[in-house]
C-alpha cells in the first residue's frame, strides 16, 4: 500500500490518472468483468451508504416515502412521452428473451430462440414511464394527491465512454417521483428537492454548490424546467451533482393521469422528478483529495479517527491498549466512529500512509513517550498538520476538530471555486480564458443556437443560469450581441 | 377502505385467495404492467426497510460489510459452474441489444440490429458467479482472507407462475457472499448466518422456524450443502424463509480463485453465500394475519401506535389534541412511532377499520368522555380486545403492551406449528395426514429417487432434515423400508 501511495499521479502531471488510480489505490472501486460497469467496494459502499442515509432523513422529514417500482420497462412505455424516448433510446440495454438452453449442436449454453419476449423490456434508464404508468391507478381525485414517493434503485444507461462512478453504464441512485394537484405545488416541490440536495453536498460532502436552472440543451428528456446544482473540481471542470425536474403534465398526458380537482373537474396530474447518484461519490473524490490520497470529509467518513499504536514490545502495546481503549469508549459513545489499529503484521509508517491514502481525518499515534508524558500525537487528514498535545480531554478537542475540518475542506473548495470564477465580456476573451479552466460568468442570448456554437467551439456548456446571478444588470450577448437578461455560468464539465 | 374489508375473503373460505387480497387491500403491493413483476407500495415497503435495518445491523455486527457488484452477468460466466447453470439457465432473462432507434418504415421506435452484444448478459438471477470472477483479483493469500461481503440488490427469475412477494419474477434481497481459508471457517460461517436468520425471523418477525439442512434435491445449484430456515404458514404448508450454502471449492475451481496458505501451499478458497428476500414479507402476512386484515409484530410495524380522536365539534378535538400531544411525544421519545390521526375527512369508525386492515399493533381512541373520566379506550391488534384505563401513565403501559403482544404472536404460531405437526410411520399413513397439512415428521431412506416419488405422489417435499431432530433414535424409511438415522421433516410448500 505504502508502495502504492507512492506511485500515486500527481494532480498537476495528470488530473484525470490521479482521479482513475486514486479511486482503484484507495479501495473505493474497481472496473468490472462488464464493460462500463464497476465493482464498489466495500471501502467506498460504505461512504455511499452514510450519503444514503442522511439522503433518506432529509427526504423522509420533507415528507416524502421510500417504495419500489420493476427494473424491466416495456418498450412501448418509454416510446409514450416524445422527448422522453428521443433522450434515451441510444442508450438502452435491451431484454428480448427469457431462457437459456443447452446448444443443440453442443456448443454450450446457448440463447433458446424459442423464448423470445413478445414485447421487448428495457432495463430502466430511470423510471418516469413505469411509473406514472402505475400512478393512474392510485390517483383519482385531488385527495389523492400529492403523492410523494421515492425509489432507490439501480438504473442502467449504455453509455460509450465511462468513467468510474462519474459515468457508469450501471450506478446507482436515488429517483423521486411526485404528483401533484397544481402546478404552483409542483413547482415549489422541485425547487425544495433541489434545496435538499444543495443542503445536503454543502452540510455533509462540504462541496459548495451552485443551484440554478438549466438551458433548453440540457434539461431532462421530458421535463419543462431543470434545475441543477453544479460543483467545481480542482480542475476547474464543472460537475453536475443533482438535478430536479419540473415535468409539467407531459407524463400525465402520455399514460393518461387525470384527476377530478376541488371543483369537480377532470385535470392531467403535475408532476416533478428528482435524482442523486453514486456520481456524487466522484464529486466527492475530486473535490477535496489531494496527492496523498482521499481527503474525507468527517461527516461522511466511514471511519472519522484512527489510533495507531507505536510499541517495541507486547508489553508497550498492552500498556497503549489499556490508555486507548477508555478513549475508544468515549469517542464511540459521543457517536464518532473510530478505529484502533493494532493489526501486528504492519509497521506504524505503513499504516499512517493507508489511512492518509483512505482519508481518514484524524489519526492519533501513541508510544512510549506519549506514555511518560501523557500526550498523544494528532494528525489532521485536511492540512497533514501534526502535534503533539495532552491525552486529557483529547476526546472533546477531537470532536471540535472534526467540525473544524469539515467547515476548513468547505472554505478550501469555495475559495478555490471563487478564484476560478470569472467573468467576461467578449467572445474572444471567452475562448482564451476557458482553456484555463474555472466557471465564466457571460451574457448569452438564451438560444439554443448560440450555446451550440459555443459548445462545438470551446467545449464549454452552459452550466447553469444560477437562480441568485445578478437580475439587475442586463447585458449583450458576448457571442451575437443581442439583449441578456442575466449571466449564466458556462464551463467545461464531467 | 371499509367497504374494502368487508369483501376480504375469509381465511377459512379460501386461503390463497385471502392472501392475494391483503397484500392490495392492505397497500403493501400490486402487480405491475410488466409479467411477475410487483410494484412494492410505501406501506409495504417500509416493512421491508425496517427488516434491511435490522438484518443490516446484525451482519455489521457479525463482521460482513456491505459492496456492490454488477447487475448484469456475462453468459460465458453463469456457464462456468456446470450445476449452477444447470439450475438458473431456464429462467434467464437475457440482454442482447444495447440501444434503440426509430423504425426505418415510421413503426416507431425498435431495436437496433447494429447494437448487438458480441455476448449476452443475463440479469443477474444470484450472483455468485460476477463476485467469485471479481475475488480472484482480490485474493493472493491467507492474509487477504476472509472476505466477508454482502450485497442488498434486486434480482431476476422468470418464474412462469409468480404470486406476489412469495415467487415474483423481480426480488429484492440481500446475498451475502464470503471467501474463506478452511473448509472449516466456511462451514461455520454458513451455520452463523443461517443463525442469524432464525435470530431475525423469530425475535422480529415473530416467526417460529426449524433450522435444517436440505436434501440433496433440494440443494442450491451449485452447493455442497444448504440450510434452511422453515416456517409453517397458516394452512400448514411451510415456506422456505431463508437459506445459507456452504459451496465448498465449486466456484473457487470455477474462476480460478487460489491463495497461498499458512505453508505457503497454494490452495482454493472455500466459500459460502446466503440470502434472505422480500419472500420474508409473504411469510410474515400469512403466518400472523386474520380476516381483519394484517397483524404485525410491533418489531417491525412501520406505525406501532395509532391515536384516534373522536369528537363531535372543532372544540372537542382541539381538547383531545391538547390531551394527546404530550403523549404522542412521550411515546417517540421512547422510540415508538405513533401516528396521531386527526383526519376530518374521515369518520372514526373508518380509521379503526383501515388501521385493524393495515395491522398496526395498538389503537388508542380518546373521546369526549374519556376527556372528563381521564382514560382512554386501548385496543390491541393480535386479539382485537378493547377496554378503556386511565390516562395516566399509558405510555409505560402501551410499551409493555407493545412487547406482549410481539411475544404472543410469536406463541400463537409457534402452538399453531406444533399443532400441525405430526409423526408418520407408514407410507399409508402419510398419504392420508399429508391432505390436512402441516409437518410431518417421517423416516426417509435418504435417497433423491425415494424423495422424487413421494413428491410425485403426493407433491411433499422433505423441507429440511432438522439440525435438533432426534438422533439417536433410527428407524425405517416409510417407503423403502430402508434404514434411516432420523426422522425428516415433509410437507407441501410455498
Amino acid at each position: 500500500m505504502a508502495k502504492e501511495l507512492k506511485d500515486l499521479t500527481k494532480r498537476s502531471e495528470n488530473y484525470s490518472q490521479w482521479y482513475n488510480e486514486l479511486v482503484v489505490k484507495a479501495d473505493l472501486a474497481e472496473q468490472s468483468a462488464v464493460r462500463g460497469c464497476m465493482v464498489i467496494k466495500p471501502y467506498g459502499y460504505a461512504i455511499w451508504e452514510k450519503m444514503q442515509r442522511e439522503l433518506d432523513r432529509m427526504f423522509k422529514e420533507t415528507g416524502h416515502v421510500n417504495a419500489y417500482f420493476p427494473l424491466l420497462i416495456p418498450k412501448s412505455f418509454l416510446c409514450k412521452e416524445a422527448d422522453h424516448v428521443e433522450g434515451f433510446a441510444k442508450e438502452c440495454a435491451v431484454v428480448t428473451h427469457y431462457r437459456l438452453k443447452n446448444d443443440p449442436e453442443g456448443r454450450g449454453v446457448v440463447v433458446d430462440p424459442d423464448a423470445r419476449l413478445e414485447e421487448e423490456l428495457i432495463i430502466r434508464p430511470t423510471s418516469e414511464t413505469i411509473i406514472w404508468n402505475t400512478y393512474r391507478n392510485w390517483i383519482k381525485s385531488y385527495r389523492d394527491l400529492p403523492i410523494l414517493c421515492n425509489q432507490w434503485a439501480n438504473v442502467l444507461r449504455w453509455e460509450m465512454r465511462t468513467r468510474m462512478f462519474l459515468r457508469t453504464a450501471e450506478f446507482l441512485w436515488q429517483e423521486g417521483h411526485t404528483a401533484h394537484a397544481t402546478k404552483e405545488e409542483a413547482m415549489e416541490e422541485a425547487v425544495r428537492m433541489l434545496n435538499v440536495y444543495a443542503d445536503f453536498a454543502e452540510r455533509y460532502m462540504a462541496v459548495p454548490v451552485i443551484k440554478g436552472v438549466k438551458s433548453a440543451n440540457e434539461r431532462f428528456a421530458g421535463a419543462l424546467e431543470t434545475y441543477t446544482i453544479e460543483a467545481m473540481m480542482q480542475d476547474g471542470k464543472a460537475l453536475q451533482s443533482g438535478t430536479s425536474h419540473f415535468l409539467g403534465q407531459n407524463f400525465a398526458k402520455a399514460f393518461d393521469v387525470k384527476f377530478i380537482n376541488k371543483n369537480n373537474e377532470l385535470e392531467y396530474v403535475w408532476a416533478t422528478s428528482w435524482g442523486v447518484s453514486t456520481r456524487l461519490m466522484g464529486a466527492l473524490i475530486m473535490t477535496h483529495s489531494d496527492d496523498n490520497g482521499l481527503v474525507l470529509p468527517p461527516h461522511l467518513a466511514p471511519i472519522q479517527v484512527v489510533i495507531v499504536p507505536i510499541y517495541k514490545s507486547a508489553e508497550q502495546l498492552d500498556e497503549i491498549s489499556r490508555k486507548v481503549a477508555p478513549i475508544v469508549e468515549k469517542l464511540r459513545n459521543m457517536g464518532i466512529s473510530v478505529k484502533y489499529d493494532n493489526a501486528d503484521n504492519k509497521r506504524p509508517g505503513f499504516k499512517f500512509a493507508d489511512y492518509e491514502l483512505k482519508g481518514v481525518p484524524v489519526r492519533l499515534a501513541l508510544g512510549a513517550r506519549d506514555l511518560e508524558n501523557g500526550t498523544v500525537e494528532v494528525m489532521r487528514r485536511d492540512t497533514l498538520e501534526k502535534h503533539t498535545e495532552p491525552i486529557e480531554g483529547i476526546e472533546e478537542r477531537v470532536q471540535k476538530l472534526l467540525e473544524e475540518i469539515q467547515a476548513n475542506i468547505y472554505q478550501k473548495a469555495l475559495a478555490l471555486r471563487e478564484s476560478k470564477t470569472i467573468t467576461v465580456d467578449t467572445y474572444d476573451e471567452f475562448k482564451e480564458k476557458i482553456e484555463q479552466g474555472g466557471f465564466i460568468l457571460a451574457h448569452w442570448d438564451g438560444t439554443p443556437e448560440t450555446e451550440e456554437k459555443v459548445k462545438e467551439e470551446t467545449k464549454a456548456t452552459i452550466r447553469c443560469i444560477p437562480f441568485d446571478g445578478d437580475k439587475t444588470t442586463p447585458g449583450k450577448c458576448m457571442v451575437t450581441g443581442r439583449p441578456s437578461a442575466q449571466r449564466v455560468i458556462f464551463a467545461r464539465n464531467y
